[in-house]
């Protein structure tokens, strides 16, 4: 038996259960030039809500009753195409199904003696690659700056906030329990921590964390938490502008406080990152990502459920910020 | 008699004339390395706005009682100082008095056989220069891009939209009446121009204007026609953050859209602006402008009010949008 995942309905606000449908699907054999994937790793991953709307973004959106996809580790367990053998590990833009053909076509293998097969989901992968490459492009980190990173605990954030102590930045981590802020300071290094579900003034907790002002602020969240970081920035800061889940379910045009009165009076800059936009760079990227990983300077947490079935569980979890680090589903 | 211009209160939201003071002074004599000077041109400006605020910014705040400052065009009427000649022009941050007495400190003499003395106030003062070097630093205009330029008819974007046409780009102007829509496409060659006061959508009238989208938004309001901007931002726009006038004269927080989901969907950039931050580019930018000025490539206009006694009220005529292109007295 094979099964697939599809689209059932466009969430309205934050997706439900009920928005994805298991459908069993027939197994097909390889023809000539194809290959038989097993998924092993499902990447879940915040940027598939925007997919899941029906408007025009950098990226198509999903189709009602037609299969999600997203990044996945899969054994190759069948092969009729030279390039692949069976045992092997590839990775790439596959659909939620436990079995699929695939002609190998923008498939990349996996050197599984580097890294275990899921760190290509996380910081070999798009993760890895996303605070890498946005800290490279438009952090422009200097020794000796403060960086403040949103979404500290999570798979983006805690990679980030590594490189900042890399590069020889103070580093400040913004969280939603007191469990991420001992993880973040005790595992990842970071210098401080605060947690914005237990602090009232978020705008007075950046400024007594930061006393020499934000240099570079590292946004995953948007909404209120970025409103105080621009309380704090200082002269020439650098916004990246990565991910915006605070406002990702808002059924209504979020509105806040007007950035451009800020902008003009720090000369600062709030720039929108794709790591899509920058594939020309991933190969540098992944060389200096392991690098790090090899020489034990970056660490990294999984949050793995397991089971196919629990894939639209894990979906929906990351917009309760039940994950720390990468969030999987292993099958 | 000699008088002086103080400020009285920090205006709570308009400027108003009460806000402002006249003192007659003593006329001063020359001492050994100084020069007195007559003004003959005060430039007004926005930005003088945030100096009436008593907060911390990139500029000290005015002081109650103690005169305003801007740059000034005024001649030497005696010199005891060298470096200057009796009927010398000078351009500097001086002080809003018929006369005063200078060290020549941080004055630059002008030279009246390139341009008028009154230019030096705007095409090749501080406003071309902001538009000279804001489109240099974050524009980075191309042949065939689509340049947006609100507060189209004032000093600032009317040579902004200029350099857009000699860049080889198409120019949409956004301005507040039928006449300096109209002085806008037949002056200053914009390919459009919208009306702001008379257009009920500003997102679809931009759409229309901009059928290929928004490259470049050259940004001297803020506010609301901003967000219409970003609504049709193309991918990896740039929003130039130059002036936000639409927002100076407000007492509570400016609330609006949050941009940071249009930034990260488009990839785009939004960046304040302050000339003040490029000095070492100065040269450079007056020599291109001197160039296209002499070339007969760059028109500018000036709206001058005649008679010291008439700043307060050019400065309070410029939250107005009385001016088309610099706001100046004359005297």
């Amino acid at each position: 038996m094979n099964r697939q995942i599809i689209l059932k309905n466009r969430p309205k606000a934050k997706p439900s259960e009920d928005d994805f449908e298991f459908k069993e699907i027939e197994n097909n054999e390889p023809r000539a030039g194809e290959i038989l994937l097993e998924s092993k790793y499902i990447s879940v991953d915040p940027y598939l809500r925007g997919r899941m709307r029906d408007e025009e973004s950098y990226i198509e959106p999903f189709k009602i009753g037609k299969p999600i996809e997203s990044m996945i580790v899969a054994k190759v367990v069948k092969s009729r195409n030279p390039n692949f053998n069976e045992g092997d590990h590839v990775i790439g833009m596959l659909d939620w199904k436990e079995q699929q053909l695939s002609t190998g076509e923008n498939l990349r293998k996996l050197d599984t003696s580097l890294a275990p097969a899921s760190a290509y989901l996380g910081v070999l992968g798009l993760t890895g690659l996303t605070a890498f490459l946005a800290l490279d492009k438009i952090g422009d980190l200097k020794s000796g700056e403060t960086l403040l990173v949103s979404g500290a605990a999570g798979a983006v954030g805690s990679i980030v906030g590594q490189i900042g102590k890399l590069k020889g930045c103070k580093v400040v981590g913004i969280a939603g329990s007191d469990e991420k802020i001992t993880h973040i300071t005790d595992k990842f290094d970071f210098d401080e921590g605060i947690n914005y579900k237990t602090t009232e003034d978020m705008t007075k907790a950046i400024k007594k964390a930061c006393p020499k002002g934000v240099d570079v602020y590292f946004d995953n969240v948007g909404g209120e938490i970025l409103d105080a970081a621009l309380q704090n920035i200082n002269k020439a800061a650098r916004i990246i502008n990565c991910g915006a889940i605070s406002i990702y379910n808002s059924t209504e045009v979020p509105m806040g406080p007007r950035p451009e009165g800020i902008l003009i009076k720090k000369s600062a800059l709030m720039q929108g990152f794709l790591v899509r936009d920058h594939m020309q760079d991933f190969e540098r990227a992944i060389q200096q990502l392991a690098g790090w990983l090899k020489q034990g300077k970056l660490k990294y947490d999984e949050t793995i459920l397991e089971g196919f079935e629990n894939t639209p569980k894990a979906f929906i979890e990351l917009f309760e910020g039940r994950n720390t680090g990468k969030m999987l589903v292993k099958i």
